[in-house]
C-alpha cells in the first residue's frame, strides 16, 4: 500500500468473465469505478478483461497488485461452477482457501434452512484472513485481501458494496474536468491543441470527436487537480475555438 | 501467425484511451469485434485498457502480439496530440514511422486544399511497411502489421473498417451457442449445473445472472462448434430447470 502523504492514486480493474469477451455481455462496472474512484483521487490506470480461466485470472491479479495501488475485480464470485474468482485470488497471493466464519453466518442468517444449498455455501469462502466487503442487497460478500478488492460482476449489487467501503480507500486530490464542446472537426483543432498542450504541460488536454447530426465536433476536456489552472487553459480553448470560427459550448 | 489447419483462433484487443479508463466515454468496440470475431471462429481472450501512454501502449501490444493470433487496437490515431498510436506501433515493431504514400493520396485527395492541415496529414503516417486498411466513412485509414490491426475509436468508423476486411481473416469452426433463461437463482441451480459441467466437459456452460421486475434468475448459455451436441445439453438444462419447479425459457 502507498505512502498516504503522496498525491498520485492508481487503480486497476480486472473484469473477469467469458460473457464480457464474446460480448454477450456490456460491462458497465468500469464505467462506474472509474468515475468514483476519481472522486475521491484515485485514478483507474489500466483495465484487463480475462476469461474464466484460473492462470489468466491469477497472472492479471498479480500482475495488477504489484503494480497498482489499488485492484478491484469484478465477477466470477456467484454460486456456480464457473465461479472462480475467489479460488483463483487465493492462489495469486499463496493463501488457504475456505469458509469465511462471518460470511457463513450471514448466508445461513439470510437463506431460509430449505435454501441453503451447497451452492449458496460456495459464496461464503474466501481466502483465509480476507476481510469482507459486505453486501446489502443479496448478502453474499465481496471481499478483500490486502490491495485486492473482489466484488461480483452483476452491477447494481457491485456498486452497493463499493458505497459501503469507498469512504475507507485512502486518495489524493481529485482530478477536476471541463470539457468544452465545438463544431469543428478534429482535423483543424488539432495543430492548436498540440500548441496549447506544449504550453501548457500540466494541463492534460483531451480531444474526444464525434459525429452529430451528421456534423463532425470534438469534445475538448481539460484535466488538472486545480480548477482555477484549467479555466486559464478553458479560456484559451475558447478563443482558439473562436479564431477557427465556430462557437465554444461549455458541456 | 497460426497454422491454417488449427482449430482455435484467438484474439486480443488493446483499448487505447484515457477517456475510457476515466469513464468519461463507455466503451462499445469490444462487444462489437467480439461477436463479429466470434462468427468467423476467432475467439477473443483478452483485453486491456490502458492510458494514452507510450509505455503502456507498446508494453500492451508487445505482450498481447506474442500471445494472440489476432491483435486488435482501437483509439489513438486521430488528428490530435494525444493520438499515438501509430507511432508506439511503430516502436513496438522496431520499425521506422512515417507518412504512407498510398494513406497520404487518400487524404490529398479528400480533402481541399484550404482543409488540408499538418494535423489531418498526421493520420497519414504509419509504421513503414504498413497495409493500410480503408476507412469508407472519413477517408483516414486504419493499418496492419503483421497481425496487429490498428483501428479508431469512433465506433461507426471502426465498424466499416472491420467489415471491409474481415473476410480476409482466418479463422477456426465458429462458436454456437444457446442460452436457456429460467427465473430460479443461482443458488438453486448451481449445483446441478456444476454436475452437469462434470457429465458434459467439451461443452462450456455458463451461468448470467440477473435481477428482472425483482424476481432472481438466470441465463444459461451452452457454447460449443457443434450445434448438436450443444443440444443434448441444452436438453438436459431444461430437464434441470423443470425438476427445479420452474419453466425454462429458450432466448
Amino acid at each position: 500500500m502507498s505512502e498516504i502523504n503522496k498525491t498520485l492514486f492508481t487503480a486497476a480493474l480486472v473484469i473477469i468473465g467469458n460473457e464480457v469477451l464474446s460480448g454477450r455481455t456490456q460491462d458497465a462496472n468500469l464505467k462506474f469505478l472509474g468515475t468514483e474512484l476519481n472522486k475521491i483521487g484515485i485514478r483507474m490506470t489500466e483495465t484487463r478483461i480475462v476469461p474464466d480461466t484460473e492462470a489468466e485470472i491469477i497472472d492479471a491479479i498479480n500482475a495488477m497488485r504489484e503494480k497498482f495501488d489499488y485492484v478491484f475485480t469484478t465477477g466470477g464470485i456467484g454460486p456456480t461452477h464457473d465461479d472462480i474468482t475467489s479460488a483463483c485470488v487465493a492462489k495469486a497471493f499463496g493463501l488457504g482457501h475456505g469458509r469465511h466464519p462471518e460470511a457463513e453466518a450471514i448466508l445461513l442468517a439470510y437463506y431460509k434452512p430449505e435454501d441453503v444449498t451447497p451452492a449458496r455455501m460456495k459464496m461464503s469462502e474466501t481466502p483465509h484472513g480476507a476481510e469482507l466487503l459486505l453486501n446489502p442487497v443479496s448478502k453474499a460478500p465481496g471481499f478483500r485481501v490486502e490491495n485486492v478488492y473482489v466484488l461480483p460482476g452483476v452491477p447494481h449489487i457491485m456498486r452497493e458494496i463499493f458505497s459501503g467501503f469507498k469512504h475507507y480507500l485512502i486518495g489524493g486530490e481529485p482530478v477536476q474536468s471541463k470539457s468544452i464542446t465545438a463544431y469543428i472537426p478534429e482535423g483543424r483543432t488539432g495543430g492548436p491543441l498540440s500548441d496549447l498542450q506544449d504550453r501548457f504541460p500540466d494541463v492534460e488536454i483531451g480531444s474526444y470527436p464525434f459525429n452529430r447530426d451528421n456534423k463532425y465536433g470534438a469534445a475538448i476536456v481539460m484535466r488538472h487537480t486545480d480548477m482555477e489552472r484549467i479555466e486559464i487553459v478553458a479560456e484559451e480553448v475558447r478563443k482558439l475555438v473562436r479564431d477557427l470560427g465556430s462557437v465554444p459550448h461549455d458541456d
